[in-house]
């Protein structure tokens, strides 16, 4: 087991680089493949999906050779790891369960992944940060055409691609982008802007996906779609509304920044100085503070912090890293104190 | 004037020394004394009041010599520079009136002073840091002795001191003692302790005497009586209270830090976050912040700080001295900017 390089390194995409990034955290591009000649999930018995598992694994890890390190079968991972992987946005809850058959495969810095037997035999994940979503398209499309050549894929010319839940028939593509709003959610525009958004056919989530609330004013945008629209559609229509929702949020920086200057830095300093000496800090608590601290970063209120190291406390407090790094299983007030030590020595060196 | 001086020095009283000085911010004696063959100010002419002003002013300032520096007439005072006194504990809100005759003398080191016209001729005070009641009394008493044997008194073999109200008839003393009471405040024992006290003739009060709220945990004890009883027994009284009150504080103190420790650090470890934070700060939630910050310089979980700081924070931050030190009359808002940047200022060295 390699995990431990997770305790103290972040994926490609929390660099808090890339166009964009003092709102767009990160784009990503996922397909849904299955493998031709292959009984789908539903119907699949256990070897055949651990055959397919140890196909896709022997090619990827040996073939491909970038995926040699960071290779896991679920069935042999502890919970605990398991729910890293999940923090890391490495693996979907679903995938988390520890069933014979389910593995992901990721690069070193975690940019390309892919999960086998998930829902389908194959989702393929690029993450990067920042706003890059044609980059990570181009990415990800280069290593599936590899894949596709090698395994065939279940395919046919009138649906596209075909999956095991109806709604990714077709591309098999869900691109999204995480973005941070706090100026949106202080002056109250956010709900507004999202009900106009829910009507042209995206969805709208939080920083863990589908039903996960939007703490720390994180929000990720993607399609709903995937059948009968092109690659290119899905992404002008995204990367359209990606832009005005970046230039609503850019205007109500400057507005509190201008209108309710001083009230603002009183909060945003308020909120750094807090998290430089709290002792005892609930998760809820954490996002809303270190939202308004990276607010502070790319505003420059904060002139000493930056949006990386907020990035990388957004993940290195998530449970499941809290109790890798303390070694051992916290209740829920040690976590609140482990969390609490985290950000103070990580924010010690700023002032 | 030499107002000056008080814009970046403070009295002994708040030097944060002296005995049990974790939990008593100060000791005071105060004497009301009238001069014999004078009419008593509800009957005063402005002539007789000046005439009793110029010939104690001149006893003070050229026969005694330590009231040289600090002695000012009312009248020629600005508002601000009356309230700056008013702060400093010299002088009383009803001697602030810019009337002919008030005047107040102090030493350098403002532990003894003397308000000329105020209610009686005059008000003798005598204020020192931590508990030292018998010491200040005796101070106190030295100084007045020489005082009477120069001007003469008005007293009554059968009454005692003659005052202008019947309550100061007497000893015509009030001692009082200036306590940091957070942790009883904080396990909410402070009101029974207070309704029990007042059964036994003696008065609570917040900060600014009769009337204002004890902001900042801080509570003023002090005798009520003053008719037919000797200095000792009002001594004995007030201090034997006192120790109570000193030992139920450790005690909560004690129970806060061993049952409660987290939650106790993270509470006062954030208040020194914020404020060394802040750009905008009520003087409500300063003196409320103060108060928690004041308590872990005590316990040693903020063990940077010194009682003395946070002491000298109480006082620069009042609006009057903030005005002084911003060289102009500031609004509210202004004030709430310029009380955050004086204890931010202040604060950047402790970390």
């Amino acid at each position: 087991m390699d995990l431990d390089v997770f305790g103290s390194s972040v994926g490609e995409w929390l660099k808090g680089d890339g166009p964009e990034s003092d709102i767009v955290i990160s784009s990503r591009v996922r397909l849904a493949r299955n493998l031709s000649g292959h009984n789908f999930l539903a119907r699949a018995q256990q070897d055949e999906l651990e055959s397919i598992e140890a196909s896709v694994g022997r090619y990827l890890r040996e073939k491909d050779g970038r995926f040699k390190r960071l290779y896991f079968r679920m069935q042999e991972l502890s919970e605990m790891e398991r729910y890293i992987l999940v923090e890391r946005h490495l693996i979907s809850r679903e995938h988390s369960r520890a069933e014979p058959g389910r593995a992901i495969a990721s690069t070193d810095d975690e940019r390309l992944s892919v999960m086998i037997n998930e829902e389908d035999h194959l989702r393929v994940q690029m993450l990067r940060s920042g706003l890059r979503l044609e980059e990570a398209w181009r990415e990800a499309d280069g290593f599936d055409n590899r894949l596709s050549e090698h395994f065939g894929y279940a395919f046919s010319p009138k649906y596209g691609y075909l999956t095991a839940c109806p709604t990714n028939v077709g591309t098999g593509m869900r691109v999204s982008v995480m973005l941070h709003l706090p100026a949106l959610v202080m002056t109250r525009e956010i709900d507004k802007l999202f009900r106009a958004i829910s009507k042209i056919n995206l969805a709208v989530r939080g920083l863990y996906g589908e039903g996960t609330q939007a703490y720390g004013d994180l929000y990720q945008i993607s399609n709903q779609a995937s059948l009968g629209k092109s690659e290119t559609r899905i992404f002008e229509n995204l990367e359209s509304v990606v832009a005005s929702v970046i230039a609503y949020e850019r205007k109500a920086r400057e507005r509190i920044l201008s209108a309710d200057k001083i009230k603002t830095h009183d909060r945003l300093w308020r909120a750094f100085g807090m998290l430089k000496t709290v002792h005892l800090l609930s998760s809820e608590e954490m996002m809303h503070l270190l939202s308004a601290v990276r607010l502070g970063a790319s505003t420059g209120v904060l002139p000493t912090v930056d949006a990386r190291t907020i990035n990388e406390l957004f993940l290195f407090t998530q449970p499941a890293h809290l109790q890798k790094n303390t070694g051992r299983s916290l209740n829920t007030q040690e976590r609140d104190t482990q969390r609490a030590r985290v950000i103070r020595d990580r924010l010690a060196a700023f002032n």
